[in-house]
């Protein structure tokens, strides 16, 4: 969250001065035909209105009235691991900086390295969704929208952040298993298929496909470009009001 | 977090107006000495000018220059249970409301309603306060400034939360154990006594108390509104500034 500096309101004030001085000059003019005095007119006047534009300015700022709390989202990335939730949630995430919405960008595995022991059980997942479901909620209780990429793999939690957290979009990113496994660079998919992971999902543990998905990628036709398109379309469409 | 509504903007440009067009009236009159003309330019300089206020300051608020981000502190508040954390954290917190900081109120109790199995243990404790650490840190990254009381009896854990988040105020809410006993309305104390509830601090589990409080109030002297106008003039002193 920002708040104005005093250079800003002096930066405005010179800006709108420009603007100002100029019409009065001509509106001097217009009325007395004498461009001397309509252009001394204006130097007292750029003057004495700077001063008084800096002091309405802070006035103002002390003012509440008027201002309107932003409404925020929450972008809910779910997909099997590598699918690529995460490159698109990035994308999507610097594109949109440019649009100046309060923004957090929740990521499963930052969270898991700041918090380990999280576990990777039925319950420990659903556990850990409810943990992730409040600070969203927290942080939309202070206008700040998020945009969360997790595994989640099952209905229930996926469920339990909906009923949790407002404007709720859920975008599954769609990939093939045969797919992800190509992409291993983690080899994350050849230790769970030797067993040495467990609870891992698609290969010994179920991924529940969501049935209420408002964007779904098909990652084997669109590219990563074209996905983040394709999801600030939807968020400019229902929630980014510029 | 606010946004600028278009009436607010209208109104800026009205309360601007009052003031500016006086002046205009004033100086062209002590050029011309023609009240009639000095009236009918600010008439016409007032029509105009609305509408260019407005076009202007909407311009103005595409512009991120000259917004300086808010920094955010974390008020710690420690102590026995019911040595009156909750209560000097709502006050303060109720009185923090006029000075339109963004602010969150965290306590250990409506976490706890919201993620139960959290567990009392050493090693329970610590996780969640690691968790409640991260929480703080990403409401930070959003300039926004935290309340937050929890029993915290370990100095590990409260360390923790020092090195997690910035401009931290440890708030030592320090009662004697006698005292909080017979402040116990909710009954946890007996209990504890009588080894219905384990891990209860500062009956069958330790209070390791704070070593670097920044401040410390002593209950059995202070009245919560005494502790919170304490705490208040801290945090004006160092962190808000206005």
């Amino acid at each position: 969250m920002y708040k104005e500096t005093n250079i800003r309101t002096v930066a405005k004030g010179f800006s709108w001065r420009f603007f100002a001085t100029a019409t009065t000059v001509v509106i001097v003019y217009i009325f007395f035909k004498r461009l001397d005095l309509a252009i001394a007119a204006g130097v007292v006047e750029t003057i004495s209105k700077v001063a008084l534009y800096y002091v309405h300015e802070k006035l103002w700022q002390r003012v509440r009235w008027g201002k309107k709390k932003i409404e925020p989202f929450n972008l809910w990335f779910t997909g099997l691991p590598l699918s690529g939730k995460t490159t698109i949630a990035n994308l999507v995430y610097e594109k949109l900086q440019k649009y100046d919405i309060p923004l957090e960008r929740i990521d499963s595995k930052d969270i898991r390295d700041v918090i380990p022991d999280i576990g990777y059980s039925r319950e420990d997942r659903n556990r850990h969704m409810h943990r992730i479901g409040h600070l969203i909620k927290t942080l939309q209780n202070n206008s700040i929208s998020t945009i969360a990429s997790f595994v989640s793999p099952y209905r229930e939690s996926r469920k339990a952040i909906r009923e949790m957290v407002k404007n709720n979009v859920v975008v599954y990113v769609k990939a093939d298993i045969e797919t992800c496994k190509t992409r291993d660079y983690k080899g994350v998919y050849a230790k769970a298929l030797n067993g040495e992971l467990q609870n891992f999902s698609g290969i010994n543990d179920v991924y529940e496909e969501p049935q209420h998905a408002e964007i779904i990628i098909e990652t084997e036709l669109t590219s990563p470009e074209e996905a983040a398109e394709t999801i600030i379309h939807y968020l400019k469409k229902h929630y980014i009001k510029l």
